[in-house]
């Protein structure tokens, strides 16, 4: 019998939708009964994070933990959560719940120091790139966190508000080339990893054909830790 | 404010995957806060659904009841079930809760009367079709229901059990051809609509390229009542 995931969503729901599908189809089950029991709250009332962390925006850390607790009560024995900005907030969740969290910026890090990497790329929010967090954990690893330029980082935003989190997923409407030079330049800047380190990214990525072995993708990261962490084993094939 | 929907998940992971993310592609939203909150209990515990209808095994119907209530406690509103085959308990589902259920096979039946449709072929499990769940819906609406032979019927039960439900998806390795050749033969039998009524198949004809505008899909069918129960808009384009 494994262990039930919890998973905090909504952040944004297309994310939520991706984190489920990765832990379904990377767990090693042949029918549905050897798959993992996963409760999920797709919360869409979390306000937003980087508005709140760059903006004084509504506080997101009430609406979290009433997640996890509600998800606690149902029966999860751990939580996880498919938005890296959220994590900002960790801490506070932690502190009203008695199950464990997977940290998915942690979980990542430490994958790339596994695969020798010693300077990543960070694709993200804003807020997540300015509150420090992926360049936190990375410096715990010993990588160094390079990030796009000011005009770059304003596209990337675009793609995540602009399109992904409105739903607009055509690929002829995706900055398509834009996107490929900016990883370009990041990779001749000397990053060996592309860190598509919001939710949304690896959603956009896999529109724009951009996902490649240089990018690494925390959803998907965070799904394998999930399902070893229940006691499951990841299907053979995967990478992470 | 939406009203919480409520998902009795599992049956199998991949199509409660495949429903949530129906839900959030088809909702008419421009951020996270304005999708709808969801509640999934994908629970893995509740037995085949086939195995219990046909060869005596074990009665799904206490793990689904639980899933219900669990769900009803956490906050949902009303219910969907993302399992054609399960909606043969949802009788002995609804006694047990206060909240309301949207019947998946209900709701697609109506949908194809509204179209017009006169015969529909039902593709879906050895347990959906010889409990009579569509045939009944179907006949109520007025709509005659036709079904694969015998041959055709074991290799659309291989497809559900052998691949999909195996996650075994490439494209290469499901056979194509042969259920080309089995949707040709219902249309040329009368069918207007192949009703893809197991929620791995419509999963199985994305992935085999066969979906056209004949084919019926009960989880959008679903996944667009639910978005306008909870008191949200499907997005323009949707033909749900």
């Amino acid at each position: 019998m494994y262990k039930i995931i919890g998973i905090i969503g909504g952040m944004g729901p297309a994310a939520t939708a991706d984190l489920l599908k990765k832990i379904t189809d990377m767990t090693d089950a042949a029918s549905d009964q050897e798959h993992i029991q996963i409760l999920i709250d797709s919360n869409t009332n979390i306000p937003d994070r980087t508005e709140a962390i760059l903006h004084g925006g509504k506080d997101p850390a009430p609406e979290l933990i009433a997640s996890a607790k509600r998800l606690e009560a149902a029966g999860a024995d751990f939580l996880i959560m498919s938005c890296n900005t959220a994590h900002y907030f960790i801490d506070r969740i932690e502190e009203q719940v008695r199950i464990p969290f997977i940290n998915m910026p942690v979980e990542t890090a430490r994958l790339l120091r596994k695969r020798g990497i010693k300077k990543a790329a960070v694709l993200a929010t804003d807020g997540t790139i300015q509150s420090g967090l992926y360049g936190k954990v990375l410096h715990d690893e010993g990588i160094e966190a390079i990030y796009p330029d000011e005009e770059q980082q304003k596209l990337i935003m675009s793609v995540i508000y602009g399109h992904i989190k409105k739903g607009i997923l055509d690929k002829e409407k995706l900055p398509c080339r834009e996107m490929e030079a900016i990883c370009d330049d990041l990779r001749k800047r000397g990053a060996g990893a592309l860190l598509l380190a919001c939710t949304e990214l690896p959603v956009a990525f896999d529109k724009m054909d951009l996902t490649d072995d240089t990018c690494f993708d925390p959803t998907s990261v965070l799904a394998g830790a999930a399902i070893r962490m229940a006691g499951a084993k990841v299907r053979t094939g995967w990478n992470y």
